[in-house]
């Protein structure tokens, strides 16, 4: 990363719903934005946790006891093992924070999967 | 974390410049925040990279062959074995996410060294 990365703009520059792109790796996780809006598949990812941030609008995540709602500048972490569905009627944008090996819908595959390989969008050209 | 945690009250509610205390962990990491002003000092965290998010304010790290600035709403990632200062004339908050084993002064123990356990400081009793 040569210089500092807007995170907002990253996420709203996206052309995809559901599809995160990775800002950079630290260490041996991955910084994405996503843009999303209504319902993503219910999944769990074994033996890893994952970060939210949302940068604007809001984001549900719901779980089988309950539902958490993030607003902007909040975070709110979904620890490993724990089955969710993130879900935002009205759109939001987000930053991810998640281990290289997660697959973002974790044990299911669907076709929102969206394999590292395509995560990396444009971005590996600019670090 | 019962809670979405808002990160910008979380970093203007700390009581101490350059003490970061820690949000949550995330699987081998520790997202932190802090509130910062004036001059840290020179550092380098030998095979571990440090993520910074600027909440509030600026933030400029200086490295020894330049110096980026880094504004509301943007991440920087200083690579592993990097030395820097980072420095905040005006005073900024930021979240930062690195290893836990990270020491945030890096290689150098100076008087605002702090340890993982007193970063933990509220947090650990809210989560």
């Amino acid at each position: 990363m040569q210089t500092p990365i807007n995170l907002h703009q990253a996420a709203a520059a996206l052309p995809e719903l559901w599809s995160p792109q990775i800002i950079c790796p630290v260490n041996d996780h991955l910084l994405k934005v996503a843009r999303v809006e209504g319902e993503f598949v219910w999944h769990a990812h074994e033996g890893e946790d994952e970060l939210f941030i949302v940068l604007d609008g809001q984001l549900s995540i719901e779980m089988r006891d309950r539902t958490v709602h993030i607003k902007p500048g909040e975070c709110y972490l979904v620890p490993r093992g724990v089955e969710h569905r993130p879900v935002s009627p009205g759109g939001c944008r987000l930053a991810l924070l998640e281990p290289a090996t997660t697959l973002h819908t974790g044990g299911v595959v669907s076709d929102r999967t969206r394999s590292v390989a395509e995560q990396w969008g444009d971005a590996r050209r600019e670090t």
